[in-house]
């Protein structure tokens, strides 16, 4: 099951690090990991998704709340998070079958970022499902390349994991 | 001046951890960090958005290169790049507010995901100019939450930085 994991950090260079060192050490299995920053400079925010039962989780949130730069730890369960990633994606794309893509585009939620005679470059925001759909449906004209974040997650309704 | 570098990665658990190890044993300054996976899902494509000269960029790519997990590294000119980032925020707006901040969000490209009697939360993914002008604008209102991935970004044109 996945799970999606808030993390509020102090905002310094070592965090991150010691983070990451943690999940590689303990064999966590980490799907996505996403970190920017918040309306407090000092704060940085990680979205953490990974595989694992409830025990899994627990510890991770237990090894994560060891951590000095650490403020607040919060595991959203599926019913309760809004979700969104975010990809980049530049496909071949001749003449012909420009309309083809702007179609699947229009459908999707895609917007065109690029055109050349022989490529297009396409972003789109929306689940990890849909980015994957969109992938599948863009595929059989060629990827050239492709760039996702990770998933960031928000919860449902007027609740927050902050402090205010 | 702000550098986009590119790093094609193993996909495997203590990658990240080196790479963040590096910059934070270094002292490199990252504004932004983010994986992801690629077409290939034995591939991840780390973006990181760093602060520094010339001489900087160059220490860094070579630390990189230096890693067995590396693929390929490439610093993208602020000229040839498209960059995104992805923001979720949540607000408070009460029905009086809510044309104005829906007002906001049409100018702006973002969108409604989720409303309550007494908050609204929107996304929006765009440059990161773009974003922290949106956050500007939607501040008087009150932010409760806020999430961003870190910038993600593609070469213009037909170019690219994978071997295909």
């Amino acid at each position: 099951m996945k799970h999606s994991i808030s993390v509020l950090v102090e905002n310094n260079a070592g965090v991150l690090s010691r983070i990451c060192g943690l999940f590689s050490r303990r064999g966590f299995n980490i799907d996505s990991l996403a970190v920017g920053t918040t309306d407090d400079p000092e704060i940085s925010r990680i979205t953490i998704v990974a595989d694992g039962n409830e025990y899994t989780v627990e510890q991770i949130e237990k090894q994560l709340n060891k951590l000095v730069e650490v403020i607040k730890v919060k595991t959203l369960s599926k019913d309760e998070l809004l979700a969104r990633e975010l990809m980049i994606v530049k496909i071949s794309v001749t003449a012909e079958k420009r309309t083809q893509v702007l179609t699947i585009a229009n459908i999707t939620g895609a917007k065109v970022m690029d055109i050349t005679l022989t490529t297009m470059t396409l972003e789109i925001a929306d689940t990890y499902a849909h980015l994957c759909k969109f992938q599948e449906l863009i595929k059989p004209y060629g990827i050239i390349e492709l760039v996702r974040t990770g998933t960031i997650a928000i919860q449902k309704g007027s609740e927050t994991i902050t402090k205010k």
